[in-house]
Parts: structure tokens; sequence; C-alpha cells
């Protein structure tokens, strides 16, 4: 690995929207604004309702001594405390801890909505958001799919996210994902190949290595044991893993997925990028994804979150591990760092 | 796990043929040959080349007795040392060590004819080989592609064999194998699903699990996601999970891929029947399958081996690792002492 770990004298903002109030959500941001590891690199912008930040710190057993805004104040340049913007739309003794409900649903999504909307204006440099509950969210936003399909419906965002998976040491990205198998093959496309490994390379030295070593997994069993099995890695995906190399991205493949993931454990990639969903899921869930970090890549600004769910069965009692949260907010700030710079020097 | 160790007064008896001579088939060979747990529950006859086996043993450390036979001599009904078929087919020291030779493909080859032979004879309850190199086998035999396209081949062989992949607690079996990705959708029907579930929960129990628990993963991402992402769960794969229950099979899903194996791993099923190649191979490997187990079920008697390859590289230098030899061997026992007790009821 290759991390660049340069610490900005000026921490870069990431916005921190609250997730599932009625999960463990809260009490994980709680620990984060306590945390010395993420506060020395970040300058966080909480989302939410006060009192429900308030009630997670005695959860999470934690002093918070914030600055607070109401929603459409200007940020302030710095702060001796982290700022929290108190959308004021939440009061956490209504609704049922550790279960599904409308409101929190609706308070979980306002609190991303205003996290991206800070970002849309350049106010933060990434954004971030403790676990959400997927069915909660449904019941507020009926076409709530995940936060892609959110994002492609928020007015002013342009484009497709992509999804990142990323445990210690390896990233997984995929050229399809919510897709029937029998439509896989007819999605795996030269250019959506070498789109994928570009994004890939691109998020990656954003996120500090300078140059990452990406292996491109085969479609079909074997890499298609030299066409006897397919002819999708022949066709298609070696000569968009040649294009890429052209292009300076440090790729190999195709790979057959069944040993590319042996040999990422063992360090000789930092990232796999899989052709369809479960050629990566199926690898990363094994290693250990439940302590891991999903990113939204492929706008412009990176969006972060821990890869484990709101975890209601717990939720309220102060013991979520925060490992993984931790993990998101760090690459948030690593991110963070990057586009910051980017822009003193375009400025 | 629910494993029956009734050992039968009179062990089974099983056909181990040395694989690749290149390889550490050889000196695997001649470590079984002494291993108290495998002898104390087989009698193993031993197919290969006299010149091969003794100059294995030099290269293991063990000093082997054994009762040499001729291809086609009658087995004795009990002997005081093992077995050894005499192929005098290859002095060793006309091939190179740790490379492909047609040679060596040929014996390997003629070894494991003369054991399959022996096993449609009824002389062996079960039949086992050390590693093979394929390469070696494809130069001997063009059109070798693996084990199951070999005995297809085979005169009096009826039928395919499956394939199953054995780990520690852990069965896993496909529905579809060698098939490209594009094609695998309209190859998972009712019949295949509901014959493959039939298959394992009887080869499972013909292993010594009373009742297998078995998992049946989804062919979709999110196992279709309640027909979101591809409707095969519904219209097929549960219909015939449902059908496997009504005769008596403890199983269920369809299940989605990607954390089907993570429940496997801690304990919740003995068995995951996956829809395609890579959806079981992806995870078995991850889950330590070089120390693994092969088995060729569906046939008359069972076929087993070694996971892991003729691993040349440290071919003939005694450090290879007996533990999944070994594992196939047991396994080879605890099968054949079934068949020897089946026969026994029958007669």
């Amino acid at each position: 690995m290759n991390i660049n770990e340069n610490a900005a004298p000026n921490p870069p903002r990431v916005a921190l929207a609250i997730g599932c109030p009625a999960g463990i959500a809260p009490e994980l941001t709680a620990r984060m604004l306590v945390e010395p590891t993420v506060t020395s690199k970040t300058r966080l912008v909480t989302v939410g309702d006060r009192r429900v930040i308030e009630r997670a710190a005695r959860i999470a057993g934690v002093d918070l001594a914030l600055e607070f805004l109401r929603p459409g104040d200007d940020l302030p340049d710095s702060s001796a405390r982290p700022i929290f913007v108190d959308r004021a739309d939440l009061d956490p003794a209504t609704i049922p801890v550790g279960a599904i409900s409308e409101a929190g649903g609706r308070s979980a999504l306002g609190n991303f909505k205003y996290a991206i909307e800070m970002a849309m204006r350049g106010e933060v440099d990434a954004v971030a958001f403790s676990p959400f509950n997927k069915s909660a969210m449904r019941l507020a936003y009926p076409s709530y799919e995940d936060e892609g399909v959110f994002l492609a419906e928020m007015p002013g965002i342009d484009g497709t996210a992509s999804e990142f998976n990323i445990i210690p040491d390896l990233w997984n990205a995929r050229v399809t994902s919510h897709v029937p198998i029998s439509g896989v093959a007819a999605l795996i496309t030269f250019d959506r190949v070498l789109r994928g490994l570009r994004l890939t390379d691109r998020i990656m030295r954003e996120s500090g290595y300078e140059q990452p070593r990406i292996a491109v997994a085969g479609l079909n069993p074997h890499a298609g044991d030299n066409g006897n099995f397919g002819r999708e890695e022949i066709d298609v995906i070696a000569p968009a893993i040649a294009a890429g190399q052209r292009q300076g991205i440090v790729c190999q493949g195709p790979l057959p997925s069944d040993t590319v993931f042996v040999r990422a454990r063992k360090g000789e990639f930092d990232a796999v990028l899989t052709m369809y969903h479960d050629q990566g899921q199926i690898a990363i869930k094994l290693l250990g994804f439940e302590q891991g970090v999903t990113l939204l890549g492929g706008l412009p600004f990176p969006i972060l979150t821990a890869a484990h769910g709101s975890a209601y069965d717990i939720a309220g009692k102060g013991v979520a591990n925060p490992g993984a949260m931790r993990e998101a907010l760090l690459l948030a700030a690593r991110m963070g760092a990057r586009r910051q710079g980017a822009k003193a020097h375009a400025a």
C-alpha cells in the first residue's frame, strides 16, 4: 500500500449526517465528535436534531461541547467547538428505539439531503453519514432503493454514483450491480469496463494511493479458460485492460474470480474490479466487510459511510463498535484534503 | 454437524491411484500407506509403479512393507500388508521431477483408469487418487478436461458425475459449472435445482450426515430482491426447494449468495448448493479449499481427492502437507463403509 498521509494545516470540512435515529447512528455520531483521530483531521459539520445528539451523548457516555447553528446559517471559518446544524425536525422521544418509523426515515433523509446540498455549494469537502435503515427510508420516500438512486433524483446531481466497498488494504468496485445474472453479460462492454477502471484509479488516487494496483476479474469461470467458457474476457475485458494500461493505470487481468481475492488478501493488489454484484460481495463479506466502509464515488464530492447497518438490536445500549464509522470519516478526511488542495491550487 | 463414525469391523476397500508422478502425488501416497488414521479405517489398494512408490518412500522418509500384485491378479480377502498393484509402466528416473511430461500424464491416467475398473467390478468400495496435473493429462489424453469428462468417456460409466467441494464442516455443490455466465440463467430449471438438492442430500447421508442442513443460494443479487433483480428465485428455485422439503430434505432458501457463506461459516448449514461455478468457488477458496477435498458424486461409487494440485514447486522435497489427502481418504473410508453395509444388507 502506498497511502500518503499529508495532514492539511486546516483540516477539510466533512459533513456528517445523522442516519437512522432509531438505530446506532446517533450514538456512533456522538462518539465521532470526541474521537481524536477524527477531530484532528477534519472539521466536522454534523447535521441532525439537537435533541437526538444530546440523548445519544448520554447513551454513549461522552461529553459534547458543540456550536449549534440553524439551517441556512453560514458556516464560520473556524470554530473552537464542532459545528452542529440543528434541523430541529425530530424529538427522539416520539419514535421507538430499534424499530422502523416513517418519521425516523424522513429525518435521516433530511439530514442527508442537507449535507449533500452543503457539498454542492462547496461548503464542505466531503459528505459522510452514520447508518441508515433502508426500510425506514422507504417508508418516508417510497422510491428509495439506495443512496445512489436517491441522489440521482436530487436536482443538480448529474451522472450516476459508483459504489466502492473498502476493507483494510482492499477496495472493490464493480462494473454492474443490481442486475439479474441473465442480463450481466450484455452489460460487460469495453466502455463500461474501461470507465470502471478509470474511476477506480482516479478515486483511489484521490484517497491517497499514489499508484493503485488494480486486478480485474474475468466474467466467466476460470476467466473463460481461453474462450472455452465464454469470450467476454478475450473480446471485451482484456482490450479494456490494455487501454487502461496505455492510459497509465496499473492494472492486470482478466483474472479468475475464484482466486483473485485469495491473491488480493495476500497483498498482491490494492483493488479488485469485479464484473457483477455477487462476484465481489461474496468475497468482501467473507473478508470482514461488516467493519468496512462504503464510498459513493463519481460525484464532485465523495460520500462515505460505515458498511454495516443501523443495528436495531443493539441500539441505545452504547455498545456499538465505532471502528467502521471512524474509518469512513478518516477516508472522508483524506479525500476531502485532496479536494481542498486541488481547489487551492486552482484558485 | 451430525457425522456417524461407525467403524466397520472389516474396513472398506479403497483404491488409491497415484496421481502425477512428477509432482507430490507419489510422496503423499507413500505417507498415506503408513498413516494410522487411514490404515485403521481402510484396506488400501494402491495402484501405480513399484519404482515410483519406492522412490517416494525414500523422499517421504517412510518404511513401506507392501504386498505387490500384478495387474489382473485377484485381490486377496485380507492381507497383513497393504496391497500395491504394480502396473510397471513408468520408471521415475525417465521423467523430470516438477515438470509436465506425456509419460507422466499417461501413467497417472492409467492408474486412475485401473482404479475405476476395480470399482466397476465391485472389488473396491471407493476410489481415491493423489493429485493429477491437468496439463500433463492433456498431453497424454488431448480431450482431458477434468476427471468427470474423462469418466464420461469410459465405457460402462453412465451419467455425469457432480463435483462437491468439501472443507471442514462445509460442503459446496453446484447446479451449473463450466458454463459462460451468459448461459447460466437458462440452465437454472426446477429439475436441475431439485436434482442438485437430492444428490447433495443423498451423498452427504452416504458420507455420514444423518440429516444434512442444506442452504440453497439464489441466482441473482440479493436473491432477486423479491423479483426486482430477476425472477428465477420465485419461478424456479423456491419451488424446487419446496419440493425437496416435501421429500424430506432439510433445506432452505433461496438465500442471497453474498451472505449465505458467512452464515455457513458460523455453522448454520452443512452445505451450500450454488447456482454457478464462481458463486461457490469464490467463497470456498477464501475459506481454505487448498486443504479441502473434492468428491465426484453421482456414480455407483465415490471418487475422492485432495483439492490442491500436484505442487511441482515442492515435488520431491518431502515437505508436502498430507492433510487434505488424509481427509479425502477418511471420507472415502466413511462412504465406502456405507456402501459395504448397504451391499451386506442387500445380500
